[in-house]
């Protein structure tokens, strides 16, 4: 049975070491927001992800969730009591609104607390994560009453929500939607359409689900203008807003899928379901969007999950599983033969992955940290650069690390041999739960589009030039800590690969959209490198600074241990990257599109 | 459902234009391999690929294999009757010697054919195939009566083999291996223990399974110097050599797995079985091992396959799934979106997927060649050569070819969105049935070991030396081929790099035996590239060569095309390998084992 054990050590380490999370108490809303109270939660939060839901995450995946007859679906044993618990919990309020019976905590906290529970059970976190996703858009394009009939259920957990996004013939290209809205007397809408790929639509936890859904009224403009987002309730609510009348919304079956068996992922039919505009009509997708961008970081979360459980499996595995002898000589005389981290190339999968999942938490946490900032610091200017670093970092938080993490959960599961490929040992279910992140929320190639063809152009590229300005400062500043130089001059030599590629984007791309279109995911992944390379910088220094101060936690110079790995071992990869950017589309175009 | 055309006309290229696979028929034990009767084979294997083995794909994933209350195995529906179709068609025997009515057609032919069957249906062509690896073993270890014994049952197929070498507390490390054998007065022994992982252990489509179990007898020496590999037959002959009494072999359990559904995998609990000695006491891994090396070429060609059907399928989807426009403008105008294969992302993945196939299938033939004329060319220094190559090539083969079509089966499963998440498509099989190809016969991880400790260095060297010797003579041959300088341009680099990383590794592994270990997979990547830089050179030639002799068949242009992509795209990752080798064990070592 696979075991969990949510990192608090590093967790604590970069929200309060290098984040200086503390900082945010100096503002009202979070005057509250102490490091006692961030302890416990942390504590608790960690508990209940390894005890409650950490054996639950076979049990999900093996059992997955059952439609019957009558078109409910019935979860696998021991979700809903997990959920109730999470509900009787508050946990899902964590950092919601006060104003909705949210605890108004920063949203850098329930990054933690989300991190623990998508990596103990990637499956059953979508409930919870999906629900914080609906109520989001709700609060930013619902009405006052809207949010008032919402809001508080949903921050409780007793609603839970979805997103209706897809349909058989539209995925990424939503301008092809058909899902149609006919207006009715009494300002309500009728919805008739399919939705395909729908996480969580059914399920028996909480008294109603509230699904938002993409639909184009009666006589809209064709494509992306005439899409508007709706409120679909499972159950119609009474005059005292309870559940009461079934809307006309069904699950029609539950899709097979290689993973995240535990999610109930629904064909939904509407038929004449009464639905709500949410914002304005053909606006729909402004609303969406703000929501997507939140929902994309907590897939890079979902990344960052499941390659740090894998990991923590794959270590307890090398330690304990003896197999062969060191090249070195023998390193456990006394025994058969040497543990499997005695062999290098067992080292190198296991350090590949820890030098990845240290920098990624980081890198999430940082972009998390400037949320919570972007909507309090007095500078306008500051709020600004926080907007602009968001819109940067999230495609490559989405896309560079759920790319990144595919790989390091393979190297994992490859260090268990055999072991790996029986289900036996959890270690295929954490590959197969992880697949579905480089998909959904745009799959990662639109988010490479997104981030070159976008982000990068975005108000004459202030974003990017605002990033290298803040790296440059940062070299400038530590140049001379000898004891870091191989960090800095990595952070350095990736900044210029990157500039170097970005001129390239935006000299050929201009000529041809094909040679931006062609670099964009080598692209995405230089910036995912360099911004880990930053972050790597930003860890060591602050690891070095304990150092220097006398500290004999062994935290810190492993810290450094293993930041020297991301700095040796995976920023070579930048020139490769930079390389096939180089050579533009016409590798990549030269053959007819019929000669495949 | 996926479908599968075998690609006749690329094996055809490879085969005949490339290799000249003609020449074998000026050998006497060759000499009726002519070309109409190749031509005739692969059209007539081809067809059985496509009609009969590719449909039960995913029935064999979907129902899977299901042991029965009496240890007996049942096969997903219509196993049976493809099987007893290719014991009917002779197709077992295709390469076996006639001797065992075989039809004594070069090892290639067989490659090819076996190429169609594992890209069709994987677990499948996995009964097949160890089936040969099996008889492969008697054949080479076997007394003059164990092979008349068994060797026409198997090559009929009417009998088949496995392969058992795993115990629960060990893979890798067969020193480590309990099952015993205890000797018999009438010369038999009775082999007690337990194996596990054992691929196609039961089932009921042949008439009887021939177990090729490695055990220790009483008294043996300890770790691989006291092993002995023994033929246990699930039913012991009776005097006329006819299946009889069963033996005291059973499948305890068949297990839950990632992918390969529709093979077997059994846990064999051996009680007092009565086993054979096959070969010399002791000595049981010399045997199994000459077997072994030849099963690894079979598991890179497994990796080719899911490549392949991965890709085919992807092509059409990529061809007619409609989402979003052209970057330069619409190319499906009358159209509400255009097809996926306009995008330059969506391209880089099919191009990648690609160029990789047609490279590792040229690899994959040549060194079947190379084991066709080891046994026949009347040069023993080419003999030589050709055993140099197999030993150098086999590791490459196995762990390079495994872990990059791991990559481009991920990818193409990645152009169907969310899609190929779901069951439906069949893309999300490809991608867990070849994952097991990166770890059985010797996880890839050993495979680089092997290369980098032992095959490397054997003979003074000689290997490498002289296959470098001969990409030397090729790029003199044709340096002033102005047509192909990037092709040459780009062979040339990889063959110094790959130099490079050689002498790094060769000086630093001396002092420290972690460096060489560090560097593995790297070098084995880097040689996987560069034997790549090979083939693709050497069929740019040929299809160059048919296009200046005035060939109008596009075949030749886009065989060009493809090989550009493989160069200017795929080789870049020679620098990124060659800089990780470079860092040395130290950054992979330096963290403490307990640290982790």
């Amino acid at each position: 049975m696979p075991i969990y054990n949510p990192p608090l050590r590093d967790m604590k380490f970069v929200m309060q070491e290098m984040l200086n999370v503390g900082q945010l108490t100096e503002y009202e809303k979070y005057a509250e927001a102490d490091t006692e109270t961030l302890d416990a939660i942390l504590e608790e939060s960690a508990k209940f992800a390894s005890e409650v839901l950490t054996p639950l995450n076979v049990v999900g995946d093996h059992e997955g969730c059952t439609r019957n007859e009558d078109g409910s679906v019935t979860m696998p044993t021991g979700f809903t009591e997990a959920y109730h618990q999470v509900v009787a919990g508050g946990m899902m309020g964590l950092s919601e609104s006060p104003e909705y019976g949210g605890m108004g905590m920063p949203s850098i906290w329930s990054t933690a607390t989300g991190e623990m529970q998508s990596a103990a059970n990637m499956a059953f976190a979508m409930y919870p994560g999906l629900t914080g996703s609906a109520a989001k858009a709700i609060g930013i394009g619902g009405t006052d009453e809207q949010k008032k009939t919402y809001l508080p259920k949903m921050t409780a957990g007793t609603w839970t929500g979805t997103m209706n996004l897809t349909e058989p013939h539209c995925g990424t290209d939503l301008g092809l939607l058909k899902t149609k809205a006919v207006p009715q007397a009494d300002g309500s809408y009728k919805l008739t359409g399919q939705k395909i790929f729908i996480s969580a639509g059914e399920h028996d936890m909480a008294e109603n689900i509230v699904h938002l859904v993409l639909a184009r009224i009666e006589g809209a403009p064709a494509g992306v203008k005439g899409i508007s987002l709706f409120i679909v309730p499972k159950f119609k609510l009474d005059k005292d807003e309870n559940p009461a009348e079934r809307n006309a919304v069904s699950c029609g079956s539950i899709e097979e899928k290689m993973g995240i068996h535990g999610n109930c992922t629904c064909v939904m039919n509407y038929d004449d379901a009464e639905g709500y505009l949410l914002g304005e009509e053909n606006k729909g997708l402004r609303v969406m969007f703000v929501m997507m961008n939140e929902a994309r970081l907590g897939v890079g979360m979902q990344g960052l999950g499941q390659s740090e459980v894998a990991y923590q499996n794959a270590v307890l595995y090398a330690q304990d599983r003896l197999q062969g002898r060191s090249l070195t000589g023998p390193k456990n005389e006394a025994g058969p033969a040497d543990p499997l981290i005695v062999h290098p190339d067992v080292r190198r999968m296991l350090m590949e992955t820890r030098a990845f999942n240290e920098g990624a938490r980081a890198l999430i946490y940082w972009a998390t940290m400037l949320e919570d900032l972007e909507g309090l610091h007095p500078d306008e200017k500051f709020r600004e650069k926080c907007d602009d670093y968001l819109g940067l970092l999230t495609p490559v938080i989405k896309g560079y690390l759920t790319d990144k993490a595919m790989l390091t959960t393979l190297d994992c599961q490859q260090i268990f041999g055999g072991h790996g490929f029986i289900e036996e040992w959890g270690m295929s279910q954490f590959v197969r739960d992880m697949r579905i992140a480089l998909i959904y929320e745009g799959a990662n190639g639109v988010q490479a589009l997104d981030l070159v063809g976008r982000k990068l152009a975005r108000k004459g590229g202030r974003a990017l030039m605002s990033l290298n300005g803040e790296i440059d400062t940062f070299l400038g500043e530590n140049s001379d800590n000898e004891n870091l130089s191989e960090f800095m001059d990595g952070l350095k030599t990736s900044k210029q690969k990157l500039t170097e590629g970005t001129m390239w984007l935006m000299q050929n791309g201009m000529t041809n959209p094909d040679n931006a279109g062609a670099g964009s995911t080598d692209y995405m992944h230089m910036m995912g490198l360099t911004t880990l390379a930053y972050m790597w910088a930003k860890m060591a220094l602050v690891a070095q600074a304990a150092i220097d101060a006398g500290s004999n936690d062994e935290f810190y110079t492993n810290k450094i241990i293993t930041g020297r790995y991301f700095v040796l071992r995976m920023l070579p990869m930048m020139d490769a990257h930079l390389a096939k950017i180089k050579t533009g589309a016409e590798p990549l175009m030269a053959l007819e599109a019929a000669a495949f």
